[in-house]
């Protein structure tokens, strides 16, 4: 973890946070992103048909394709939280805006931690004029700690790449833990790049990221009603504006899906008391729906979930999750691998528990499924189950 | 508890037990039921496609509609055995229809514990002749006590009931614990009774029972591959065969799906590290697919499930978990209860955080959310997620 304390914005970019006591006093817990220069942006938000406000909100101006600014507080999600939240979320919006002097749709808002307490905003009103002297104070490291919740590590990533002969630089941040599941859970994620590109061809790049980072990764196969990705392209490294279908796009959208992935295997990594990051790979199923439920009902299983937890290859487990899943299964032709080691052939053990007890061992390991029975393939990441996760998530609100 | 060890059997009932230290030595692990005199049964399994060998074989044998002997074994599972497995299961029950010289297709077998390990069958051979000369000698809750996994109590229920002039009594023994889901997860149940009554008419009765009861709770949403529920009416009581659309019938009926339904709730009581048993009711959902949906993903969702177990009345999460259910919510409609307290009206916290800890700080409790959108009701037995359970299902092999 130690580089990421050192890792650079990329240009135009300023970062500035304040400690505003939003659930408990002594931590920063308001995060400032300020673009210089208008940026281009795109997002994708929660599925789950409960939305918070500040997601309402900023679906709504996601659609001018603009912004310059994002304003994002942990401690309290303003989530079900009627009217007054809405009005809420919209008060910070604008706080920031006339503060910066920008127009009052170019201000996101993103809000994670409690559902259903209002925003304290006296205390979040206070704040703002520190807040705003305070832009280009924090590093990168530093926003990504403001937002974290039961995060017990600040989530930062950060690529370079060149395009049409300009370097620029991709910069991620952010927060995940619990709830996690398909369709980007209770995350929210910051990306911030200095290269200029169009809002079709940026939403694209990002929904192809979204699709095969945030939306493969599930802890405990809860979804949330403040998910949200944005991303932020303000065009200082003065490239020719990125087009579809050209080498420039596919180094970008390369580059995207690879910082997408790795904050995706960061927020798995610190899944609230897991103690491994666990990759389920289905080979072979008849077809992409099977595949897909299959990885998921292995990844959600809380059986196979504690089992992993307690270093134990209980194949058993794996298919009787399959079999419960619905898909198409025949259990004699069914392989089961521990990392390399094929516990099961043709749905029958063969004796090979010790070895598979030692490739599980390790904090990162991979399950795979040999369906032997179509072409469809999938991968999923989720972590194992423990004491902790009951111990942080009974605990969540006193 | 203590009634249920002097529990009698229904008439022409016999159990014996033994141990053969399937898994581990020191507790009885086999259990033979015998009816003396030939009975209808009737029985339900697994919808899991991974289905055990005894669970098979049972398949095919219950068609007969006939039968007089189950075998049930704990410690192993005999699943994901092959074809060794389904040799294994078919002795088991030749060698009881051998000792007891009953037609082979007359004897069914069960068996519960671990999955993908071959049966001691040496072991079990050897303790054949002791379980057949012991007939008689166990009580309904020695037998009840012979199945048990991870189980911590003993489950008997009985009810005595008057039918056409006679006296007929309904006795149902169980064994439940981790797994519990829908479809009547890791579960052995058998159900006997003194009472004459034909094939389809018992089907329909069991069916009836079985839909209100076991496909009614959840423990950790999983589903096990094992799963039987077994009944058999010998007709010992001399009555007049109970036939549809009857007084009769609807005695029957409803003392079946009575002791189901008990059988169901010490399941869930008794579920792996559970401290609370906890009925989550669904009002006013737009159809009965909306309301069932509802219902299991508040009963399912590990995160409501953790703060029940912290006393944390923690309505954000059973809204989220709604949010992500898949189905029709209008956010400003809903109401949710703890108990017999409103803490959220028209998707707003009306402040009552005290009152619900309150309410949901005993070991059983309800949690109400009435959707006004329709006719449609669901009600779910579940229980709260605990460290216990963690450690009990990380350990369970070893």
């Amino acid at each position: 973890m130690t580089d990421t304390r050192h890792v650079k914005s990329p240009g135009g970019f300023l970062f500035s946070t304040v400690d505003a006591a939003i659930k408990t006093p002594g931590r920063s817990d308001i995060l400032l992103i300020y673009s210089q220069r208008e940026a281009t942006m795109s997002g994708m938000f929660t599925t789950n048909k409960v939305k918070a406000a500040p997601v309402k909100l900023d679906l709504k101006r996601i659609r001018t394709g603009k912004g310059q600014a994002i304003i994002v507080n942990s401690g309290n999600a303003n989530a079900c939280t009627g009217t007054r939240g809405m009005d809420d979320a919209v008060e910070m919006t604008r706080l920031i805006s006339g503060g910066l002097r920008l127009g009052r749709d170019k201000v996101y808002v993103c809000s994670t931690g409690v559902i259903g307490t209002p925003m304290p905003m006296d205390r979040v009103r206070r704040k703002i004029p520190e807040l705003i002297a305070g832009l280009g104070k924090s590093t990168p490291y530093e926003a990504a700690t403001a937002i974290m919740t039961t995060d017990t590590f600040a989530k930062v990533v950060s690529r370079k790449i060149k395009v049409d002969g300009k370097s620029g630089t991709l910069l991620g941040i952010c927060k995940g833990a619990g709830m996690i599941c398909p369709h980007m859970a209770t995350m929210l994620c910051f990306i911030m790049t200095d290269l200029k590109i169009g809002k079709r061809v940026l939403d694209k790049a990002l929904k192809d990221a979204v699709v095969n980072s945030f939306n493969r990764i599930t802890i405990d196969g809860d979804m949330s009603t403040n998910d949200s990705v944005l991303i932020m392209a303000n065009g200082v490294a003065e490239n020719e504006p990125i087009r579809e279908e050209t080498v420039s796009f596919r180094t970008f959208s390369g580059a995207l899906s690879d910082v997408a992935y790795e904050l995706g295997r960061l927020i798995v990594k610190d899944g609230e008391g897991a103690t491994k990051l666990v990759e389920i790979v289905i080979k072979n199923a008849k077809n992409k729906g099977d595949s897909e439920k299959a990885a998921f009902a292995i990844a959600n299983s809380p059986l196979v979930k504690t089992a992993l937890y307690g270093n134990d290859a209980n194949w058993g487990r794996i298919m009787a999750a399959l079999g419960s899943s619905g898909i198409a299964i025949t259990e004699s032709k069914t392989d089961i691998y521990f990392g390399k080691v094929r516990v099961v052939r043709n749905g029958i053990s063969q004796g090979k528990d010790r070895s598979a007890t030692n490739a599980i061992r390790g904090n990162e390991l991979s399950i795979t499924v040999d369906l032997h029975l179509g072409p469809a393939s999938s991968r999923v990441l989720t972590c194992d189950l423990t004491e902790d996760y009951i111990r942080i998530n009974a605990e969540y609100r006193s």
